[in-house]
């Protein structure tokens, strides 16, 4: 159900740090927001400094070009304890498994109601 | 009104699959959720498998790479007969005629007020 | 705050026209609807004719391979008059600072809760 959308930086040494990322932010998902397992499903797109834009010092915290920015579309509801929890945790995870800075995560959740999902085969699944 | 994003993967036959993706989900919403004619904007982007993820088993749906993620951004309000309506038209419509497999189609829709638009001119024209 | 996704035709002479775009929709906002200075992350997208797809004519405005699609995902809670005044000055200034048509801007605005955004560091600064 949620549908992830991670944008980063291209040119780093290992071209499978989106999937990397993205694996972490699912893992993530599952174990805090309770998404069920194999609901895994992400866009990744790669960009240069010309097509993503941040500001280095917004809020006092430092950025990089390192910064990875993910905007998760997903169901209405949750507490805003369980979205903490869930920044909170792709934050550390991402920096103890693949070395992300945790100032360099930037992450947006989109809400949206549970009949607004077709997983395939035309059916809302969800409803 | 609605703003439709096609995220699919590349190295197809056709290179204009997406258009004709896109051009099905087009009149699937004229046809069924009143979408306006000619309220007809799209942006499409091209994947490979390291950059458009997907489970190929959730819910006991058996996904392939020719997986075809449809992401609609339009006026909140519809009734989730007619979202049922719109998921399962273009899943037929997809199907019969440009050969997608129904187990392929991933649609979400994100929902926004009325004013939540400019179609140019600086005009809020839904307002 | 905002995350705006701002996707153009490619072939453009300047290379930077995207984050010029980018500048003066941050700028606007700054001015317009009090988003913070320095509150700028924005993904800029380059297309060509088959990717970005927009009618010519919808609501009798006259549109181009020039369209510009904006979509901003911001806070949720600003009047009419306020997105109204967003468009119409986004439209004034691209048309004055970098010549682009009125009738080529595409606006959409995707409103959340103020829980849902992380700036860094697993945080969510606006809760």
């Amino acid at each position: 159900m949620p549908l992830v959308r991670i944008s980063l930086m291209k040119g780093k040494p290992d071209e499978f740090v989106g999937q990397k990322v993205g694996e972490v932010v699912y893992q993530a998902m599952v174990d805090t927001i309770n998404v069920p397992a194999k609901d895994h499903f992400q866009i990744i797109t790669d960009h240069d400094s010309n097509t993503l834009i941040y500001d280095p010092t917004y809020l006092d915290i430092q950025r990089t070009p390192g910064i990875i920015v993910i905007q998760i579309t997903l169901n209405e509801g949750l507490t805003v304890e369980l979205k903490k929890l869930l920044y909170q945790t792709i934050a550390e995870r991402l920096h103890r498994e693949i070395d992300v800075r945790r100032e360099d995560d930037f992450i947006n959740l989109v809400e949206v109601k549970k009949e607004n999902w077709s997983f395939g085969n035309g059916i809302a699944q969800y409803a």
